[in-house]
């Protein structure tokens, strides 16, 4: 289709968000557009202008005659603080507080603006770090999982508590659960992870770290690499944790009857770069 | 900010493919971007025709003092009979056949561009339909339901076959499950339904339709509305279904030894309606 600048500059937006993380070359946009290069050279410098001003993501050229563009999701230092700061408020209702030391988060997990910002939040960190696919344990990690997956452009892997018929033949481990010390199994299709693949593991909340440490054995059971972990909320009481490196958004503080819930933000400022 | 037009269409575009099924008011991009509101119609004019010469959506402008603008995501026809074809070539592979005249559908469902199609596709039909809530059953169900539900602007429910600490108070069912007529329970925390709430159930596989007939009573009993009921894959094989009414995209038939998987479109045709 033959377009202006205008609608070109419409489309090539929408495109772009809806392939981030994805090298498209300027010959596509060129022969979808009916439009020399230049033009298209010219449109892609106001979107990225665009995108830095209001820090959603940047816009990578990669030069050479097969050159092309990539979309990269991003957020800024600011914007990433005050999105946990008031996902942190929301969760702090002592109405949230459940047995076991728990918080009921299943509202704000079911909302999915907050799990897409939660997703860009990981994203953008492990962005530049060739992630292959991303894991989560069933169940409610999942959702957090393709939010960032879908910004990473990879796919998801889910592993689950007991192999299913649905999933073929499987791979089972047994694990130790970090809290309640109980032994616990989990299992991931045989089909799912090829060898050698950058795995970045992905959870809602994390006590001792049994769970994650589960995934990170299961990772290894297939030859692959575990190159990041993030989960949403950590909590600060249980000492030592399983695993050594992870990126926490929020951290949840020692909970005293009739107080607020103390939550503040975790360890993510440490793996966060501003670009 | 103020932006010059070009500037503006490209986070015009953004802000409204992130915010869909939403009314974004004039005045409000009129102060963002300190324009004229006159200079925001155009903008929007041309972000309409953009959006309908691609197919992927609407601009349905709000008249009225308090006027404003709602993006709703839609598909054609054509793209969506094209993305139907080809997802149904992907699993009618041989290997794909698991006991029990299941499918290994996980690669797939691990995909998030797939799994965003899916999700457009029931969306597209359920639009104008003012869901106030997708529901779905852990666990494969719930990609395609937050894919349906962030394009229809509405937050999701996940039932599951025992009750966690993790969600607080529970209401639970009994439900006969069609294919192996076992008897199974469903729960759902008591927080996550207020009453009169209009549901669209989702899930990934329907044999007879047990647990979509499950789902129905769990939302009855929170005295919500079963609005729609939409699955990604239905066998044509059972009969009859427990339930009456529901879209399905893709029939499953009858799987003979040594032959390709027998998959066809579903009914999604009957229930779509080109806009």
């Amino acid at each position: 289709m033959k377009l202006k600048r205008s609608g070109r500059l419409v489309d090539m937006t929408r495109y772009l968000m809806e392939h981030p993380n994805t090298i498209v070359s300027l010959t596509e946009f060129s022969e979808r557009y009916e439009s020399a290069k230049s033009s298209i050279s010219e449109d892609l410098a106001i979107i990225k202008e665009s995108f830095e001003a209001q820090g959603v993501g940047k816009l990578v050229t990669l030069p050479g005659a097969t050159g092309g563009v990539k979309y990269i999701p991003y957020i800024k230092k600011k914007a990433a603080e005050s999105f946990l700061t008031s996902l942190g408020q929301m969760l702090s209702s002592q109405e949230r507080l459940l047995a076991g030391g728990y918080l009921f988060m299943t509202d704000i997990l079911g909302d999915p603006f907050i799990i897409k910002e939660i997703g860009r939040l990981i994203a953008s960190v492990y962005i530049h770090n060739d992630i292959d696919v991303v894991m989560t344990m069933e169940t409610k990690g999942i959702p957090i999982a393709y939010a960032a997956a879908s910004q990473l452009n990879v796919p998801v892997v889910i592993a689950r508590r007991s192999s299913k018929v649905t999933e073929g033949s499987t791979v089972s481990i047994n694990y130790v659960s970090g809290s309640s010390k109980r032994i616990q199994s989990m299992v991931l299709p045989r089909r799912s992870l090829s060898k050698g693949s950058r795995v970045l593991i992905v959870d809602d909340f994390m006590k001792a770290g049994g769970t994650i440490k589960g995934m990170m054995h299961l990772v290894a059971e297939f030859e692959c690499l575990t190159v990041g972990i993030a989960v949403l909320v950590e909590t600060g009481g249980e000492s030592p944790k399983l695993v050594d490196r992870y990126l926490s958004l929020l951290k949840l503080g020692q909970i005293k009857e009739g107080t607020a819930v103390p939550i503040e933000i975790g360890n993510y400022f440490n793996y966060f770069r501003e670009e």
